[in-house]
């Protein structure tokens, strides 16, 4: 069986994965949050192989969450700067770490933590839903067919319904 | 170069990659977050390879994010549900879906949406502050060692603002 390619699914967490959805690539992003842009920096913050590296630098200007600018001419050197899109994934990255600081070897002793500016507290990220600003969690949100489900999609949440409602009847 | 040990990191954002940085992992998780329980039902709606998916449950049970329970005896049968470190993963799918949503081309047309149970809207989640509940993104947060930071974490600290500073003073 091939790679599958995760960007194809029709499925926003798995278009997400297909560009992020690999671990080199949000340490690289972690770093470059701490303020680190250039190649030689991102190698020793991190401890990567350098055709690792490259590899990763290279897919996230291509996703166009990084662009490449030179700051030096002669020799040529390039740093790696986040765009809008790759900003924007501060999100992710702080609920990873939220996650991290509670269920791993992090729990109680965080090897970093991430000050609010605006309050000058240390903190960390809390989901909330954008229409009523309520705590969001596993057990109060429900999942359903969106605008761009396709009659397959649809037919999955069926089955889903169906597979759970066997369940039930089975017990 | 061999395979690195996330899990060894000091750092909490490594350590989750360590357990779930991988995109079979998360898509998973995701189908367990819409109620899938069963071997196959996981196959038949991820289109996963067998071996793959066998491996991939493994090692969330093992990393106690997702608990094996018999339902039948003969033959013997199993369902794979989220524990309590499972369920917290929600607020990292979440994340992973907005973004998604947002930057991919799902944009404008989500295949799924998920609501609030206690408002009863469909939302995105959005990261905010423990502490003073407002918004947190990349340009109103900065890192900065913790109480589990060791001195060589230090001193990368220190690395860091001293690449910043070197930066601006070569422009």
């Amino acid at each position: 069986m091939g790679r599958t390619d995760f960007g194809a699914m029709n499925c926003s967490i798995a278009r997400t994965l297909d560009v992020v959805g690999e671990r080199w690539a949000l340490l690289v992003l972690r770093e470059s949050f701490f303020g680190t842009r250039r190649f030689e920096d991102f190698l020793q913050r991190l401890g990567i192989a350098r055709n690792v590296l490259s590899d990763r630098l290279d897919r996230l200007v291509q996703a166009g969450i990084m662009r490449k600018e030179r700051y030096q001419d002669r020799p040529e050197r390039f740093e790696y700067r986040l765009t809008e899109k790759g900003i924007a994934l501060n999100d992710v990255v702080l609920a990873i770490k939220a996650w991290g600081d509670r269920w791993t070897d992090s729990a109680g002793n965080p090897p970093t933590v991430v000050r609010h500016l605006d309050c000058g507290q240390t903190f960390e990220a809390v989901p909330v839903c954008s229409e009523c600003g309520g705590r969001v969690h596993a057990r109060n949100v429900r999942a359903e067919p969106g605008p761009g489900a396709t009659a397959d999609d649809v037919a999955g949440w069926e089955e889903r319904l169906e597979a759970a409602a066997a369940r039930r009847a089975s017990r």
